[in-house]
């Protein structure tokens, strides 16, 4: 199909997400060139804004990755614009409902699922066959954002409705909700046990969910009991840990030299 | 001083310098926050122009990592610009004789040193209690790029010259002008010979000698040997690296798992 | 009047308008010499962003067509945003109810017909002699799309609503809505009667009907009918179009030619 | 504490706040260097996007002055994407309404004050030793703006909401309201008598109240009245008025003359 | 070969050239979809600079064209930057003698052939198995325009220097240098006698001819007389000339009706 | 004539230029509407690039000020840009020889008096009826400055050339090159025998001569003696000084207050 990811997904595989906070065109693609089957341009806590995001979609077009944006909110106008720019799927934050998740489809779909405006402007010149309009209600990955409370209350809902992809977990603001600190990676068992129970509502529909994680370590242990689309940290993280730590093994090596 | 990257020098110690690649101030401000002496906005290889690199000194403003740039040649507009705009230093690629290393400081000095054209636009702004022309000649580093055969033949004589500040080592470029591929880190020992007696004349002179590294074992050993200024790999390498591994550790703890 | 587009319409005149979807000052100043009567900067389905549409208003201030901005949504904030960058005229997508219209007014408008908050940074500085606030509400052209059933059956009313200058056609939109192929220059009977009844009401009112239009031909029938302000293809359509064209064409007088 | 702008007004001080209408983070920067006590990017009425209010703040990290941010609309998107930016604080056109004002605070507070979602990405990385995340809630200033009647009738409600640092008042859009001319600096007594009752609100709360003002000598009559944070101006008016009295006084000397 | 234009000529068979004067990824998109061979950023007349053909660059990577770019002068500090940036090729204007034949050499090849420096941060990063540097001096066409009097006259010598790929006809300039209007697609019979001359100078010695042309039908006869690589006007002639006729054509068929 | 600055000053009156430091097509509006007849976009000093200066020549098309640019450095492909970009002339740094006058001339003229490059992409396209290419020659002034001892002895023969429109006194550079403070506004007497010697030279020639000043009052006073293009200040001069002095106004009035 037209979305590879989407592809890789139906097919029960686990996908593995890069996630860009950087608005450069330059760092998605060192990013997309290390094997990631997709990868999100980060418009809500990221640096991006649409225009960034966009020409970094348009900087990974020769690559593998299939693109993804994470808007900053379920507004209309940035849904439209990001599929027209050639996004194969949206991350939405904060749908704690189902009246969300049902204005969400609206926004993503064409009619008759939903009312999403006409006029593809990248997303269809390139690379498929059959016109974009005709396949995008089955290529585009619609995936909410359950990260409160409220959200968790409910998900069985929110997955029931037409067109909503699966879930994306924000470990983060999932635990602020619950009054615990804001991390990724969780180990406290309730929010395990609210994992499990998310996963057995995405799996009994056939639906995904993805999970942003820290470290290849969780990232993979999070495959494990069912997430099939995991990110892992981002290309802001790999920058500064990599900085900071080639700066703490010279200076160590280093001593108090002088020449 | 308000070089603080110069007195650093000055007092014999070691610096470790940072190198840009990536024409961003997101990924300049990542960079600094690690704790290096100095920071070099790269527009020879580098993805840089004049345009981000002014971008990113203002970023880094805050920070304690001194500004540098190396120009993309040794063209007087450009030195100039980069120097108006606030870089405390300049590293000149591709300076083989005396009169290249005369026509730099032509470019980089006030007279009566120079010829450099009076408007520091930027420069003169900030954090210094004298007018910054009357201090910009004895504050700034100017580091040709001895990267060549016919360089190191006239290694000396560039070092002779007044206002050149030491020498800047390209390892790769080195290598292959003497048909050695072009690397970092190099083990042959005819090279290190060369560094050895580049340092010489360096320390004779009281001036500094840097060299860009990929590692910091290697670039700790330079250290050991002589050099001042020591660059461990750049925010490209950094980001390609770290994604790379990342995605190699998932997959490999994940393998073929379906969910 | 300082908004000669509206001027233009007042007169009964047809007005051309170009069609923006690429962030490009330049594309911009090679659309507006040729002749079109206003220029509409596509901030849904182009790729305009607010930071192109300003400085494509700015890079068009010394031609005579008149700067329009479609909005990507009907939010309150990039509409005084893009008045306030001096357009004359806003086109807004999926204005389906008269509360919808309603909204419009208030944000559109400069007490007490609206809510339109004070500061029209560029408006204001240039080219008319009365200050802008005591003529902007008469100078605006505020021009909702009617582009789906439920616009349809309430267009009457929203053509009611004191502010709003008259309608704009999507036709691709429009069709999807009756369910049809979402295409430009529509030739199904129903909807050109559809197209005949919105005129009706315009017309009666005295107010502007404007159109999407794909091809000269097409647009000037539509001209016939009543519409007023006819836009024709797109700078995207114009580049692609003849891009190809001069492709083929070479292709086809050199055939398998080898030298 | 994190904020200066904070810790100065909590000690009662008057603080003065620059205003920037210009996407330019070389203004922001001459700007700053003048003493302000805060700056203001206003996304509003300026010529601002996101990109560039996050370059300017980035331009201005190593001055004192505290950057702020004025949203181009009370949604929650725009709102946590300048707060992750590193804006310590933001103003907010058009709150009428508690509802309004409890929206703002849900967006602008994390768990379990309001709802904002965890991403601090520029904002957490700089200057406080402890995380961002356990501060944010003490320290950032939250400051609807009052300019409009409905305003001024619910102000002692808005104020009363948990998390409302204060008000800023919006002379020019208040005046708008009450059928006056839309201008700052206003002499009306009506609108004094406005402004004296919306500071014993602010007043009996310990909460803040800053002012628009176009000269010094009216902003400093608002800080004798009560008001704390006094707005002078902006970097367009000041390059505008600066440009029209050279040329005024230079073509004035000259008169006539020829060489 | 990793440069399919270059393989392409080497098969003897004509490449059709795009030509990009505007500085827009979007408009280069528009361009590469269109079928062309190659495609040369212009940087000389065109409106780029360096970031807009770097951007454009990334833009077309997923796309079959090759991209090449015209810098704006012989001056070894962009030759450089565009190559690292991953151009396989580079026309360069004003080419008149040997020696600045041989200047160019060696800025374009890495050692032994010429000096330089290595450093490719975009090229070496895709799409090819083997190090970017052992195949660049055999993938890299360095393509001089002949377009003075001076260049003709010099012709052969020129094309004798090792790495010269062959010469680029810049007809208008080459017409102005024999006092004659500055048009492409000449047809004053001297002139044709210099294309022929230089294409008999080029295929002795197994080199391309490249020639700038405004109309697939002229493009087509300097095909036929041995011109390999054809451009065919440009993106801003393709907009303009599109933009004038439906404006002339629409106008034409609504005459001075009025609604 | 299609350069209404040259117009001007053929009439022999005074012409007051504004100077742009900063790259911003905002504050270059905002100079352009306070009545200048000129304006320059500096790109040695000031922090303009290529695209920067013509996105201001855009922005202001439909103001009266000429439009020129001050090229960071003598050399032919950035001369050549600017034109082609729609700079009615230029003024280049630095110029202190014969050769280096005609260089220049080489550079900026069309054949027969230079050897401009053909391809005016902008500034053929506007606003004057004949072709560009016949006009340019006659239109464009080419400004060098003179602003070293050097330059000063060679200012009759510079002046010869034919081609050079004039001078541009630089007066902080010529005060360096003699040993004194690098100041704007000069009154050693030596210095304004200078500039009464260089004076005489360009009015027996008929030709231009211009000069940097930061006040009104000097600048008139130069235009009596016989300066003719006449700076005043800057952009950055203008937006600093204002904000330093709103700021020092109003602490002064507000001194310690507290509320």
């Amino acid at each position: 199909m037209a979305n590879p990811l989407k592809a890789r997904l139906q097919e029960g595989k686990i996908a593995l997400n890069a996630w860009s906070l950087l608005p450069s065109t330059y760092t998605a693609e060192f990013m997309v060139q290390a094997g990631w089957d997709s990868i999100t341009f980060d418009m809500q806590h990221g640096l991006h804004d649409y225009t960034s995001a966009v020409a970094c979609i348009q900087a990974c077009q020769g690559h593998p990755a299939t693109p993804l944006v994470r808007v900053p909110w379920a507004e209309p106008g940035i849904l439209g614009k990001v599929l027209d720019a050639g996004a194969w799927g949206v991350i939405i934050p904060m749908i704690n409902t189902v009246d969300e998740a049902q204005a969400l489809v609206k926004a993503c779909y064409y009619p008759p699922l939903g009312m999403r405006s006409n006029g593809p402007v990248r997303a269809a010149a390139y690379g498929v066959a059959s016109p974009y309009q005709t396949i995008a209600n089955d290529e585009v990955l619609i995936l909410p954002q359950i990260e409160t409370r409220e959200a968790v209350a409910n998900a069985e809902a929110i997955l029931d409705v037409e067109g909503i992809s699966g879930i994306y977990v924000g470990p983060s603001d999932l635990g602020l909700s619950y009054e615990l600190p804001p991390v990724l990676d969780r180990e406290e068992p309730e929010m395990l046990e609210i994992y499990r129970d998310l996963l057995k509502l995405t799996k009994d529909r056939g639906k995904v969910a993805g999970i942003q994680n820290m470290t290849p370590a969780y990232g993979a242990r999070m495959a494990e009991i069912g997430f099939q689309l995991i990110t892992i940290a981002s290309d802001g993280v790999f920058v500064g840990r990599a900085s900071r730590e080639a700066v703490a093994a010279t200076r160590k090596l280093v001593g108090d030299r002088k020449i």
